[in-house]
């Protein structure tokens, strides 16, 4: 083929198969054989997940100090990296794949998830534009679609998938911004005259992701107003009509307001219907982030925290929290995706295509103008190969195992003297502490006796437990949610909740 | 171990192990039969990929429309669902892994990254705070200095794994608005008095994800300054210079200065000492978005294009590009990284820890107080596990075998009557066109012609090539990047480009 084109330049001239060692990529079959012994460490890894520490017992700088400080420059042998991996990361990792891990909100990776993960590592696509990834796109559409109506949402409702919660909640917020009509993405928000000071509303228990999203969003932490809960730490809806009254009264702008269903802390369900209610009438966004229980939705029976979300205009339900998704999957629908294009649509010459799908009617979507990033993962794989493994109803059946097991433990915390629950179940996370008769009335005390309670049975290493504050207090979390939790691991978490509170009371 | 506890409570007694049949996970020796199995088509696809259309030759909704619209109530099994993948997904796939795909920058999954990405799948980590994952916290950490010192960069220089460029810069804006005192995360941008327009200033020629971070930013599109270039398509300094003195004449306030090495269209670079001592002069922030060529510089000897780099406040360097990869990782490394910190850091009471890594000396980092996401992926392992396997003689052997094949084609371009070149090559992408005699001085029939050769090239799925525009001028761009490609594949590119020519040419 050589010799049907010009004389390769001098400088180039020694660009012949000699010098193909060392080039290229791992061969193929080194790459079979290689995988295939990798997958055996995987399979161990979950097979013997209870054989490690749910948190490692180790102090910040124990893997760092054990590696090279240097890369090194000549090539090392697969057998000593995977060596260093199996004594230097295993061990330090956090086993989120643990039955044992009730901290945060959980995130399994499921093995048909890790499947369709493998298979995206293959592939290597990046479904920026249809063009880019034609399968990853439409499959995106598809999963996405398929989730809307697992989740019992109307058809309005068209989106995709993002890395984060974070992520879907700033592309809400910023589309919220954008239909205010400030056309904040051409003009920005400094220096304008013309804008008033700009205000979202969400309880004093949602995530911080929604004040993150304010902070780059160029709103400012200072623009999210913290609405008043309950006694169920649920959204109070006249002190929400309340503080937009008030803002509008100061001349500032209502842009956003968020409704949570399943707070971070107690899991709990602002009445979206009654928000929703608010933000028709005042023309203002309503994003509803049910990152973590919006799973629970995916079973008709179970819907009634979720009554009126499909009036909202954007929602986000993370399959990688309790639809054991390997992480990252976050699902972002709206009723209103043109606003979201609008936000982050640009489209320069190196982006436009040629051909078909180049635009117009039938034209293939181009996911990069929805989201910040023009890169992005196909996640669409993982999701569409464990939707169909497990099936809406296998999904169901494990959601409803979870909200069991839940209630049992919460029964449990009930029916024990000296314990008491801090919030409501609505769902699979458990809010307690110990309240020794010692301690009684003492919140000092009593923050600093369930943190040492905490501490010690995470050291057990059998369980993780996080916490949160709740009033004021010191409250211990056991959120259910991994994929693997039994009952044997929920009564091993009480036994040694109990174990503990018996050796750091003092007597 | 059920007899030390309370009775579980009559609603949650059905808990016992009959019920676990269909709950759970896919047990632990399916998963392994399935994972070989997958390893098998992973290994297939990666050994035949020439077989494979790079751009698959199809119109919208051929994927979708052969998918079934809604999700399935009752699990399918795995061979079934791996059927259709090998029949939808995987033709329907754009080839990235194609050593044929010459389109945007190649995006290589070497064997050891997508070793390394199977590994991350299964432990399922989340590297949010270090005590959710001290191993993949610490290792980013290592791979991260790793990585500074290959690039040959100071010590102070420190910083994350991002998903991608787009995220990486908009992180550095953010900081640059962070750093210009605004206190913008705090307060925002809007309805205040005390701050003026912002603007930002990036070549002509700078990437989208620049203009796209400023609309999410808050600063806007209108808040970017595009300089203009010179005949190489580079920043003029004097141009910069002049733009920023008016700008502050007029009460504007500069915060950033971007400069590319290695810019999307043509790979220009901007000369970024000049520009680092008009930064250093006006006090304003300085981001070089190296994303694609940055891997060049982990050669002592290729690094002429980067002089004065060191002196940038922030740096991207993208190893899902040019350093093969699997998507997605992005290196952002700055040498204010508390400026970083001080634009994203929110820690609500959940995400504090108790015990030895909560705060103070020798705490571990927590690297959501970095990025607009709270959660995130491992993304070091599998980049641990490349440099190793590769080594960096391996890597700068193969960048520059692609910087060679460039200068190959390149001349090859030069050579040959009727062709031209419309940019020089500092790296390893040409951008060129076809101007048969017939049309020359014609732009509007060279654009059509250029374009119907691309089309037609594209067409035989043997190689994949992408255009921009040069001074107004359709430029077919070939990209090297791909880590399989050799000679003979950049050599059949060029048999295919004259033989389009002629074929479209009207005779």
């Amino acid at each position: 083929m050589a010799t049907t084109n010009r004389p390769i330049p001098a400088d180039a001239s020694a660009l012949d198969a000699e010098q193909l060692v060392g080039l290229g990529d791992m061969d193929p079959e080194s790459f079979r054989a290689a995988a295939h012994r990798v997958v055996d460490l995987m399979a161990d890894y979950i097979e013997d997940i209870e054989r490690h520490a749910v948190l490692p017992p180790i102090a910040p700088g124990t893997v760092s100090g054990q590696l090279p400080t240097s890369p090194p420059d000549d090539p090392e042998a697969l057998e000593a990296i995977l060596g260093d991996y199996l004594r230097l990361i295993e061990p330090n990792a956090t086993a989120w794949q643990h039955p044992g891990f009730f901290a945060y909100f959980a995130s399994t990776a499921s093995g048909p998830g890790i499947l369709g993960e493998m298979l995206t590592a293959a592939l290597g696509q990046n479904p920026m534009l249809w063009r880019t990834s034609p399968a990853g796109t439409e499959l995106e559409q598809v999963v996405v679609d398929w989730l809307r109506q697992a989740l019992g949402l109307p058809a309005a409702f068209d989106g995709l998938l993002t890395d984060t919660a974070s992520t879907s909640s700033l592309i809400a917020l910023a589309a919220a911004r954008q239909a205010a009509g400030l056309d904040a993405a051409a003009v920005g928000l400094a220096g304008r005259q013309d804008v008033s000071a700009l205000r979202v509303y969400a309880s004093e228990e949602a995530h911080s992701s929604i004040e993150k999203a304010c902070m780059t969003l160029g709103l400012g932490r200072a623009s999210l107003v913290r609405i008043p809960t309950n006694d169920r730490f649920e959204l109070r809806p006249d002190a929400l009509q309340a503080a937009i009254a008030t803002d509008r009264a100061a001349g500032r702008r209502p842009i956003a307001i968020v409704a949570t269903v399943g707070t971070t802390s107690s899991t709990s369900v602002d009445p979206v219907a009654a928000v929703a209610d608010i933000a028709a009438r005042g023309g203002v966004w309503l994003h509803v982030d049910a990152a973590y229980a919006g799973a629970v939705a995916i079973d008709p029976g179970l819907r009634a925290p979720f009554a009126g979300w499909d009036r909202a205009d954007s929602i986000i339900v993370n399959p990688h929290k309790w639809l054991w998704t390997p992480v990252d999957a976050s699902l972002l629908i709206s009723r209103r995706l043109e606003v979201v294009r609008d936000a982050f649509s640009l489209v320069p010459e190196y982006l436009r295509t040629v051909g078909s799908d180049g635009g117009g009617d039938g034209a293939g979507r181009n996911y990069n103008e929805y989201t910040p990033q023009l890169g992005r993962r196909m996640r669409a794989l993982k999701l569409w190969i464990q939707l169909r493994w497990f099936g809406l109803d296998g999904l169901r059946r494990r959601i409803r195992r979870h909200l069991e097991l839940a209630e049992g433990f919460a029964g449990w915390v009930d029916a024990e003297p000296g314990w008491e629950r801090l919030a409501p179940v609505p769902f699979s996370t458990v809010c307690f502490r110990h309240v020794p008769a010692s301690m009684a009335g003492d919140d000092a005390a009593l923050d600093a006796h369930n943190a040492a309670i905490m501490d010690t049975v995470n050291r057990t290493g059998e369980v993780f437990l996080s916490h949160t504050k709740l009033r004021g207090r010191f409250t211990i979390r056991l959120a259910i949610g991994n994929l693997r939790t039994e009952i044997r691991h929920v009564e091993r978490a009480w036994e040694l909740l109990r174990a503990a509170a018996e050796e750091v009371e003092p007597r």
